[in-house]
């Protein structure tokens, strides 16, 4: 038998076989966004009993991985995370991978997720992970500082409106209505309507609710090399320049 | 705070912001193979202790884990492992996430290493996981199954070159060289040259060595609908007709 | 001034400014085919007076260029015109430009377009060329011939369908309607309808036009490796080894 | 025949032959630059005796096409050409063909070459055009007006080097030497050398030389909205913002 795959060895003609492998890189001196999402997370959030409408260890089990993140590929130099998903951004001049889609996107979606299983028991030590959560990932360029802060702004926005919309469903499922009944009410409500009902029949400030749930989570490197989570998704407002051009 | 926050909602447009991501499908009714590989994984091996040149716990927990890959995605229909790298087979006419590269590439790397994580513990239950590891991936488009054949035999090829070397490198360094001096004296030998060598100094038969470190391992569907583990990484000299094409 | 110029010979870097050049590789062992079309065609046959709804000499003069096209790039070995469209077909390992799309189809579309302008007079000695014509072109990837000849059986399809509605409209407005009329005349007919109307209202067996409108026309190399314009676009309906595989 | 065409009608899948079209969008918000170079030129400019080592009747063609392509594609604000080949800016912003790559590359290729045949007469009235020229092209997108302009410079420097290489090279030539011994001679001489040559042996000052030879030339919509052809080349050292910002 290794006789006939023996013969085998030189027939193979590894360039012709690469050949068929395409280049995908990145155009240079652009911000390279890396946007990583949670793939059934729906589900997985509920096999894990987290807290509704949100579970702030799950939260911060998602800090920590972007940390990580953060901590082994030098070139990202500020995320920002909600929910389930989390942005990188690598500097504009990055060589990483000399910018080839794939391995980058692939790189940190893969640490992520080692990270994310081992740390789970630092922040749930009472519950069982039951299956390996993974995440789909995509890379996009962005030419200018503007446009970069532009994304992170519709990452911000998108987090402030599925967090009150989430929040007023969920109060409404405790209070005893069903998911479909939940939804039929809010459908078409305006923000200012969602604002009005938390406070009327919850007794709930929205703009009281923790930051953290409203805003998103930065992480970035400051001016003393160091990691700053920054819990209010504040640094999103400030510009590339106030945050981490500095470092670079 | 919340308060010019709030007004920036308005201003950001988000089909502006997302017309920067492009498309990247790969084409249809062509054979997708994503390919990952372990990062540094010189390093995790020593970190880890890893038996040299191959170590079968190590490579029985890559095999699992591929396992588990071909449960989750099922429109994969073939595996081919060596080392620390993994091959995936997509069906041609697959329509797993519209074809779009990052998606499928990030998703069986994330789902890859997740596992690897979470089934350590299985397969080195005495020795503790040092840090996590991570693997990079890309996929390719092979558009017949004879070229499709060929990428498979080549990395069989690639998988019995770099066993051979490695087995007599390491058969070197155990008797007493350096690894410089084991580099040095295998330098530009050929194949029969160093089965000869591992015969005439140390007595070992290298077509007796276990068939899943000379030709690697294969995974897949069979025609009753079960996922086959071949260790002898045989299943790659078949035709994917005879191999997988039965199930799709 | 040149010393100014003089210094900026230094200060430029080639590989940095090339380094933004990005590839675009079409998969190997695949049929590419470019389709160039007409830009404005609409009022180019208008201004030129180009007979309704088909002109005998502007098509003769397309397919004119079209066999220019294939003496000119010998990878080329099939085409198909209809109308102000022509679609070229590159064999399968062709290497023609390392397969980079844009130089493939920016040839193509460059020469075609030359000697559209060049063999004008030859077709209309008696109408002058008012302003030059141009094309926009584009390349596509086919896995297996059988795609490839679904994709020409579709541009015949389209040839057939169009040419059924114009031959209607064109003989609606000649016989007195305005264009709106026609179009509103026509709006949902089926097929056999439109047939129909032409026996009925203006005696025409549309089976009977010439096969060239209804059908299109074919170019390529025969096995004595002569050029072979098909003006019954017949070739189409055959598979690809048929027509011209056995040149290859 | 037209019966067993007629059956196909109703087998052909437009949608799927198209979804092998793949989607090659340039990254907005940042500057095309479509390069457009003569294929072959050497023999052309032989077969037409063009003046070596600069013909002012072909560089005026050139120039003058490349007017016409800023008159009929409005996004264009910038082009600079030197020999046969031709660079055309489209503003940032532009959504020409929603910026597909294929599509803008063709059009302005197709256009071009469509011009230079028709014009031919104009600049050559006693030449015949023995056979249609053609170009190929390509697309790359540069992030910032400081990257549009070192490429600019970049190809001005080019420019410089051939033209000055060229010069040295006709004159010797002219003055006897064989093309092999012109080309020994020159090999490996700085530009101060080759200065020399020129004065030294042929009485030739080359700053003296006519400066569209030596510069290239630059066509543009100025503030009044008129085309600029500054044959010095000139405007390439100015900033985007100085030349065409201003029109935008």
């Amino acid at each position: 038998e290794l006789g006939t795959f023996g013969e085998g060895i030189n027939k193979i003609k590894p360039e012709y076989v690469r050949s068929f492998q395409f280049e995908n890189k990145l155009l240079p001196s652009t911000w390279i966004v890396v946007r990583i999402d949670g793939c059934h997370f729906h589900r997985f959030s509920e096999v894990h009993e987290f807290e509704k409408p949100n579970d702030e260890q799950a939260l911060s089990l998602m800090n920590s991985c972007a940390v990580a993140v953060l901590e082994e590929f030098q070139d990202i130099v500020f995320a920002y995370g909600v929910s389930d998903e989390y942005s990188f951004v690598l500097k504009k001049d990055s060589q990483f991978y000399q910018r080839r889609a794939s391995e980058i996107v692939s790189v940190i979606v893969s640490f992520f997720s080692s990270m994310y299983v081992r740390k789970w028991r630092e922040f749930f030590p009472q519950r069982e992970l039951r299956y390996p959560p993974y995440f789909d990932g995509r890379a996009v360029c962005y030419p200018s500082s503007e446009i970069l802060q532009d994304y992170l702004a519709w990452r911000q926005v998108d987090c402030h409106i599925n967090n009150q919309y989430n929040t007023c469903f969920w109060m409404l499922v405790k209070s005893g209505k069903s998911k479909c009944e939940a939804q039929d009410y809010l459908k078409g409500t305006q923000a200012e309507k969602k604002n009005e009902l938390l406070k009327q029949q919850f007794g709930i400030d929205y703009s009281m609710l923790p930051i953290m749930f409203r805003q998103g989570t930065s992480v970035f490197w400051d001016k003393e090399e160091k990691i700053v989570v920054a819990n209010d998704g504040g640094a999103v407002g400030k510009s590339a320049e106030e945050n981490f051009c500095g470092t670079l």
